[in-house]
């Protein structure tokens, strides 16, 4: 009911680190399209095909330094209903192999239509007298904007299901500010948002002194990130924007506590590009990805206490 | 580029109704759920067909007398890749019969990422030589929390396929007011967040005052829906709560504009379940779903000038 399950796998791999699996054709080699267009033509389906090769050799080379892995759901929509498959079994996989699952999706509604969606990634399906497991992940990004309402459902499934959320609060792109800044009172739209995670965090506490709903904070704000950590005891952070968004190790050290947990950080491209960076072979993507992750956690763990 | 199709549906059809497509296997009548278990089993599979069979069924009784449909995508998801295929089904199947295809997804991210979305929803996906149009809607839901970086992407795809957006702007939901009603500096954010629609609609204009950036407003808070209307000149509304979340005409009427224009009316359970209000044969649910959307017709055509 809580994120407990991440946080003992961030400490069993000692490292903060989630990879976001956000493939598109242009990240992955040439060998794995070769194969997967010859198998389904250049179609939805050969694309989803590609994607899912591509994700099982990334799962298998981090899952045993890497907890946690987080789909981002628009990619795999953007493939239609073959490419959301994928999303289905990359899920299963990573899973299989050990790994936390994290579905960005950012998820938001109301009332049964949110209950909709939080049976759909966490809980499972009914269909006549059986159950079904849609999508299955551990934890779900989502959206705050609609308030309780929109979160109320996925407390009851994360409590059925030993699940968590993360709803976002600072997020790290440009114009967060537009909207996420705004003063009330003297207290910015992310902090209330903040506080809100705290409130809603009560009714799934956890072992250690963080709960169940957890806040997407930037990296490219570090002050944010600094405060809101102070602020914000009982709320785990999932840190967007290190890598290739801009983010480093320094500025992501404030969303830490004093043991250094609290916080695990994402990067996507600059661990599925890694092969494109080192500029090795296609063939060697997986290794160039490890290798990538082995870095990132040594850069994490120099800033963390 | 705008909605500029919307409204000539409406006027079309003298009808400011989109029928929301939430179908939930209790919604469907016996003898469809008995074909599609017959065919496929008590699986995602057998769901995902009678979604399909009763969407089909709702499509054809209804698209000659109602602009527009609105699938919500949690309902689909909730039945796994099988229900994601049924959303791209159902909305093939609407557009062949004229309609209007609003996809409510709400989705929101930013960058890339949302560029994913907007081409997955509204565009199409590049796969080596062949482009194809993974869902294909022409208009989509979006929140607004990201500001304009989780924006600017929908209105290039908007442009280029002649599409729409609506964003959340004061939701339905009793709790919407928690972060919605917050003032800054004496405006509410709901009011933030439709002046940022007003500025995002400058992109997308259209034959009429409105552009293709709409904005969602909900039934239930009618004094608001009234402010809205007037204070947003340029932005079309989508107003869910009408029905069975306890809105009436009275309470939408403020929501059009001088023309009795500017303004389409959600509907879903009250159409999807009316035969069993009606306490009517489940055969016959597509009839009752069209008396009802005729009562409904009747109904905002007396409130709206």
């Amino acid at each position: 009911m809580s994120l407990d399950r991440l946080i003992d796998a961030v400490r069993r791999t000692n490292n903060p680190t989630v990879a976001g699996l956000d493939p598109t054709l242009a990240y992955i080699p040439e060998h794995i399209k070769a194969a997967a267009f010859a198998a389904h033509g250049e179609t939805l389906e050969g694309a989803a095909a590609a994607l899912l090769a591509f994700n099982k050799g990334l799962i298998d080379a981090l899952c045993d330094i890497v907890p946690a892995v987080k789909p981002q759901a628009a990619y795999y929509e953007l493939y239609g209903w073959p490419g959301v498959r994928t999303l289905a079994d990359t899920i299963a996989y990573a899973q299989s192999r050990g790994m936390f699952l994290i579905t960005d999706g950012k998820r938001n509604d109301i009332g049964a239509t949110m209950e909709a969606y939080a049976a759909a990634h966490l809980g499972t399906t009914a269909v006549g007298g059986n159950r079904f497991s849609a999508f299955g992940a551990d934890a779900l990004t989502v959206t705050g904007y609609l308030g309780t309402d929109g979160i109320a459902p996925l407390l009851t499934v994360c409590r059925e299901r030993d699940a968590g959320i993360f709803v976002l609060a600072k997020t790290s792109n440009p114009s967060s500010g537009e909207l996420q800044d705004l003063e009330v009172d003297g207290v910015p739209i992310y902090r209330r948002m903040g506080d809100l995670c705290e409130t809603w965090g009560t009714e799934l506490p956890g072992k250690s002194s963080y709960s169940g709903v957890g806040a997407v904070v930037g990296a490219t704000y570090p002050a944010q990130l600094a405060e809101l950590r102070k602020a914000l005891p009982r709320t785990y952070f999932l840190v967007p924007g290190y890598g290739a968004q801009g983010g480093g190790a320094a500025d992501v050290a404030g969303g830490f506590d004093e043991n250094g947990e609290g916080a695990i950080i994402n990067a996507s491209r600059s661990i599925l590009c890694a092969w494109q960076r080192e500029n090795c072979p296609g063939e060697d993507f997986a290794g160039a990805a490890r290798r990538e992750a082995l870095r990132m956690r040594e850069d994490l763990n120099r800033v963390r206490g």
